[in-house]
């Protein structure tokens, strides 16, 4: 089952009412405590993932426990961090379970790719600046298939998200800039979406966003990533205060506890949003904090006509 | 918002709620109805897409109609299918609302794109098996900013989804198969997802799945497609009746209504999973009716171990 970004109210209804049902969770992160705290007629509680100094369970045990759980016919509620099948084991797990009879169902849940950048107000898709989304797992996992191609990927172009993939985010930027994609290609890094400390920076494939981010980070690359809609047009939810550290206390690739309830914070420096970036925009950065440079004007045209978009804001 | 594939169970929490504090809902197609429903505080609710012989409003039209429910201060919810900025025009109703200084909220939903290969057993993403996920919109839109490089996306591999492009699939297949995809690679059409009528059909590049099935479709290209995890392990929930009218008799590009609630149907044909397709699969066909032809061996290998994926069944 996917649990979203992290939100709790990003949860699906169907996510909700298993979760309350359920005998058994078994879960990846601690940081997931407040959506495990719903199964509260739960009599046990697994948590795979790593937490703390204690290293995550190998995936052949994961998978052997939730073989021999629903062997057991227990109602178990396997939740994995935004969609079960998107840069995730879930799939290995699903597998599992089908190769050993075991019945299930499947719930998608809301995946980082699409909704952190939604919610930081970039839209991967948009009819006029791009029509392919790639998705793709930046980390060097060993049991991956196949390397990505990344000069195929720059050739596809339109808006590329690479999760998992902050540690290799310099060597990707370089693989994609040696397959064509111009220097000041626009890049966003989203951290903890949907979270309150949730927190944009903005930079181009030549000069990155800052890499020290608070876990998970979603990098979105490509012309959307220069449409900061939010920051014209502020959300109507008031940000809330956040007690996350700096992001430069958070190792890379540990998953930090918090709140999760409440908007994401966005900086509402005024900016004016007109079109996609002309040349290449500064490197900058919105969220928790006010750390960024407001006010950054975001001038630009786009290729194609957009209702609206040209008008004064 | 985005309302998901169909399904009120897949709503998320956020949404149920603005849904039930909404003073107007905008929404796009007559078989929202049941989730416009939820807006039981709602004054007014506006269609705006193709409802029966009537045209959908042109965007420029839905834009404006946004921007002054925006100014007339009411609380607007604006529904989308699936997520609103996966090959939708949500983005660009974004960009009006930007461009005229209207503040909004982004509530992500599920996007087709993940959750119909997920409610039909497909998992999108395995690390053994595809690390990419490329999206693609399949029309033909004019307004499109650029065509999409096929070629690279054959390249690019892995799992690569197609929406709104039916009755494209042909064409797209051929242009896949001249960028270098075989022509055995796996294809799988997911009708309807997560609505009663859910129907899955599966095929290859060269032997397409028929491609008269009720809209929404969802093609999934790739290996994945071959892994048909809930034949296996048939889901826990019973299917239901359904009123869906036989696909032959829904138009392309059609809306046709029906029942939301309720799992999706799955045959139930005791298939055994053990792996990607060795060769090439018949064309194949899953989902109410019962018509498909049960019991279809899905033998192979993965390239890269996958725990319990060999264990017998």
């Amino acid at each position: 089952m996917g649990a979203g970004p992290g939100d709790p109210g990003l949860l699906t209804c169907r996510a909700v009412e298993l979760l309350k049902s359920a005998e058994v969770v078994v879960y990846d992160r601690p940081s997931m405590a407040d959506i495990v705290a719903i199964a509260d007629s739960a009599e046990v509680v697994h948590c795979v993932g790593k937490a703390g100094s204690r290293p995550a369970w190998p995936q052949a045990d994961v998978n052997q426990l939730l073989v021999e759980l629903g062997r057991a016919g227990r109602e178990v509620v396997r939740l994995k961090a935004g969609d079960a099948f998107v840069v995730s084991r879930g799939g290995e797990e699903a597998v599992a379970l089908a190769a050993a009879g075991v019945p299930f169902d499947v719930v998608p849940g809301i995946s980082a790719a699409i909704a952190a950048p939604a919610l930081a107000g970039i839209p991967v898709m948009v009819r006029q600046v791009a029509t392919t989304l790639t998705v793709i797992a930046g980390n060097d996992d060993p049991e991956y298939h196949q390397h990505v191609d990344w000069d195929a990927v720059a050739r596809v172009g339109g808006t590329i998200v690479v999760l998992t993939g902050r540690s290799a985010l310099r060597d990707i930027a370089a693989k994609l800039m040696a397959g064509g994609l111009a220097a000041d290609t626009p890049v966003a890094a989203i951290s903890a979406a949907s979270r309150p400390h949730q927190r944009t920076e903005l930079g181009t494939l030549a000069k990155l966003p800052n890499p020290r981010m608070r876990p998970p980070v979603t990098f979105v690359i490509g012309e959307v990533a220069a449409l900061d809609l939010l920051a014209a047009a502020p959300p109507t939810t008031e940000p809330k205060a956040t007690d996350a550290p700096p992001a430069a206390q958070v190792a890379d690739g540990q998953e930090a506890g918090g709140q999760f309830a409440g908007a994401p914070e966005q900086d509402m420096g005024g900016q004016a949003v007109r079109g996609r970036l002309a040349g290449e925009p500064a490197a900058n950065e919105r969220g928790a904090g006010g750390l960024g440079e407001a006010g950054r004007a975001v001038d630009g045209q786009l290729s194609g006509p957009v209702e609206g978009f040209n008008a004064h804001s």
